[in-house]
């Protein structure tokens, strides 16, 4: 079958791989109908995340069941599925305590041998072990643009609002309106904010958010501290920081009100200087690290079946798993928010 | 100057009583705009709490600050503001911890001697105290009927919703569709549930309900413990209970899922058979009691603002304070929703 | 292999049954070195659980490692093991959410095959399923009669506390002192309680629970709500019932503070009446079920290992398996805390 | 009357001051038994944090009421009394929202007219507002020396583990052993963490941590880092950061377990390297800042009055108000863990 492999730093290609045989009583094989290409794709793409040459990438996909072990109960043969970005054993100790994305044997597809071994979802078939724990039935009447986002960027803004402890009336800012900035503003307004804040410098990005139901600023036209400072008097309770450098984690810090909260969503590298002195004054909590899917995803696809949240807009290109390089070149240039793949 | 006061069970009557005056450095003094009937009115009304006779009721208002004593902050003379139904000493033991609605010294408008002897605001005039804790400014194009609720109504559904933690993409069920429980099914909506299933009898409300985003289910006609186990599966992940009957907290106990919350902020009264073992087998847990306002009514008043809480369709009727007999006699029969008094 | 297997209503006796083999690839064959009779072991003796003649009963245990399939990862042939008495699927909706008692694939060791046909503990060797999830290590130098607690009775009693969300600082009162309510004690003062208050009508059990650092209150003879009250002023923080009966709730209705937490440990059955009214004006909250083990096993091992848990003085007898008979007749005469058997 | 007054970086001196005078209804003036040199006071006397010259300072006292206003409560003229550091006005919004720690109109004793003008606590006499907040009886029999620790040291110490969020069976470092950071180890044990690891350079301090029950390990000699993961496997559950500086802090987040809490209770300043990546990648919480000691003071006294916390070690000094020139010498040069000053 085709998939869409990694080859060196800058290049990906369409390769003839393997067929995915089920191995364990609970995996699946998934015909994809569906794939995304996703920010941290990129990270592969460009070497800094060190895959296999001629692994599979893509970890974001719908798709249809074509076989099931004995052990799977989620979903059968046949079904049109969404997944997770990640596996999970389930049965560690930080699984125990609900930490999924912290599993001690969790394996993310498409991201070489180091990260689990699991080949990706920008491919005809995909293997999907732990089924019961990542799988899910798409809901009737919701496209593939919609349920791909369920298991990864819109689980991931979900997490960003849910993870700080948004409640409904509290205000909310959201910085970097990338795809999960942009989806933690639809969670922050589908948590209950009565106001959000969004803040980027592309206008286009900014205007979306505004369709979301946000304020948008323009992080260096619109002075956003003195804007936000107007509007609340006292800050913000909650800040997203969706893209994960130390200048946003700043500004963060100073958005946020005394013993507020800062969702640091994005991913950060390395050390970075912080407003310790500001942050210890105001009194603020940092919440970091990646979202924990597994945890959200009966949640997130409730309110996409809802349409209370909706990450249709966020999709720009629709291309063919053949143009994939075409596709990662695009999405590299900043020229597409999501792109998704279909055979 | 003229109040609404009570006369005997099934009787108040509009009478000539003392003006308000400071007595304290934070007490304000309010001309009320508009001040409304609530369901706990017709507990005096019916003799069922005992006040004295000519003791001026009602506790829900929107003024404009008269007088104001040295020490308020919040407000200032000339202010459209609203207030809390009850006030609070802020700094007794329950005070401390955030629980104002059992505040020590607590004190609620219009509810007699017992209760803190603080005259009603059915009335010209009202005496605020503890001004820095309950009363807040309107914000700018807000209604009277809207900013009434916030302070008891609106505050008293916010509350079962965010007292039972409602998670955004939960599912709700909400018993009793007067106007807490229409208020409830509104905060549930706007805390991100992403299904409410409302329950009542009476066509009207379930209509209401239905138009503020929930699936009416009627009591009798629908089964809704059927439809709400062949909508969710496993039942709803929070049931509010806006009765406060025996037979509803039954009902609520056998459509809450396990390890789920019934909210209970309908005013039980004595004892009551509750299916204490299919609880325990389901794990539920059971937070009753009475709405803490004061700790909620800037996000409520935020969320107002923003059109997300919009309670204005349970205003049925507008009256003069001269038409208080006939106001009580209408609402009693059950033929208005919400009644609000204006001079 | 010799195993304690019901028989008839008030009967047990020692059978010859199968040997338990390795069917799914977590499992593990344990060699049963002690197990432990439980309260809810009567339930079947006396035929109010009903399970099948001749199915082996007991659900606490500690043993050695005989053989493991070749997913089990948490222990190894040979170890010292512990279990929790039931299992869970870990991966259904309540398990994902952390609600292992609540499992919609549960299975309980030693209660019949209406819940989850598993042979039970009492008996030469055990099959434990979900071996993962279910099993730990004994810690080093731990004895078998303190391991034992670990999985069913101090899980619960430390279940009733951190559910209860006890504070370091807070008042605790405990409604019955059997082998649960007595954990419940210790759990409490190591979740910080300052003062304890427990209560029964049994002199050894209150003296106990004054060994375990609570204040012992006689129901009859004390007057507990008159002296909790003299203590606390306003009520305890958390009361614990552990009889689960509605007189025992009542009274823990009584005994807790304003917006305080009652905790329902005890297996309540049918309906009961409550004391809605009581409940409802202070605000109160009841946090009902079973224990969720599962989720507390590391944190109930690491306290018994630091010696601030320690049930080994609640073991009353030590009897040999082919005495079962005679045990349970002892235990159902309430003549014994906790009987350990040994083979 | 006396008071210890701020007179130059480096100098203080016993002054001739006036006599504080009620000026509020609920104000209390106190004839202070015993006041405490706090690590804080050491800012003041070098300039770091700049007070009028004369001001009198101290923020951490024990004392008898000798006049309270009208609306005084929670003490009566005569009774021995203890105080928090600071005040609150009880009804701004951060208040009402329980985080008294950052009120709007917060004044700390002894700091100067920048922080509230409220004249300080090493002196013979002192004024105390919004008494029913901050002031409380002495339970019987607790002496001076362990009573002032409730409204500042301990009740620093019982912030930094009660906001982390600790559960009985945690396991918890503390980096930093000073007076705020053994606290902090008698807290954490408190709370139920079954061990905790103790960190600092000086022996004594290591030796009086053990006594607290932690495990010590010297930061140089012992490899904490490596002592820990051989402990725990994971890395502990929380770490609470006593130093303040960003090298601590970065040690904390090494030390921490995947999607732990890292409590900063040490004054953080200015802008300091954080290891963010890490952090991020372990999904951490960093929850920062003072402590909300008003909110925690009855439950800091409860636990002080059953024993089971007990600061008396930690006074290694008494000396007299007249010789607070040599004591503010003695605790700049670390000669001292706490000196306690009286009249």
């Amino acid at each position: 079958m085709h998939a869409v492999t990694f080859q060196a730093p800058g290049e990906v290609a369409l390769a003839e791989v393997a067929e995915p045989a089920l191995r364990a009583p609970d995996d699946v094989v998934v015909r994809v109908d569906a794939s995304g290409i996703c920010g941290s794709d990129l990270h592969i793409y460009h070497g800094r995340v060190p895959v296999e040459v001629g692994f599979t990438i893509g970890h974001e996909f719908v798709g249809t069941v074509l076989e099931a072990g004995p052990e799977v109960e989620r979903v059968e043969v046949g079904d049109r599925v969404l997944g997770t970005f990640h596996t999970a054993c389930a049965t560690c100790t930080p699984c125990i305590r609900g930490d999924y994305h912290r599993c001690a044997h969790g394996r993310t597809f498409g991201h070489g041998s180091k990260l689990g071994d699991l080949q990706g979802a920008q491919a005809e078939k995909l293997l999907v072990p732990r089924a019961n724990l990542t799988l899910r039935r798409v809901p009737e009447g919701m496209s593939d643009d919609v349920a791909l986002f369920a298991g990864d960027v819109m689980g991931t803004g979900y997490h960003a609002v849910a993870h700080a402890g948004v409640k409904a009336g509290d205000t909310v800012a959201v910085l970097g309106l990338g795809p999960v900035g942009l989806c933690a503003v639809q969670a922050a307004r589908a948590s209950g904010a009565a106001q959000v804040f969004a803040i980027d410098t592309v206008a286009e990005r900014l205007a979306m958010a505004e369709r979301f139901g946000a304020t948008p600023l323009h992080l260096a036209d619109d002075d956003p501290k003195r804007a936000i400072r107007a509007a609340t008097g006292a800050g913000v309770d909650v800040t997203v920081d969706a893209v994960g450098d130390p200048g946003p984690l700043a500004l963060a810090v100073s958005l946020t009100r005394d013993a507020g909260v800062v969702s640091g969503i994005g991913a950060y590298a390395g050390k970075g200087e912080v407003p310790l002195g500001l942050a210890w004054l105001k009194g603020l909590q940092l919440r970091l690290g990646l979202a924990n899917v597994i945890a959200h995803v009966d949640r997130v696809l409730a309110l996409m079946q809802a349409g209370i949240l909706d990450p249709a807009p966020l999709v720009t290109h629709h291309m063919s798993l053949a143009d994939a390089p075409e596709a990662y070149r695009v999405y590299d240039a900043r020229e597409a928010l999501k792109i998704v793949l279909k055979p």
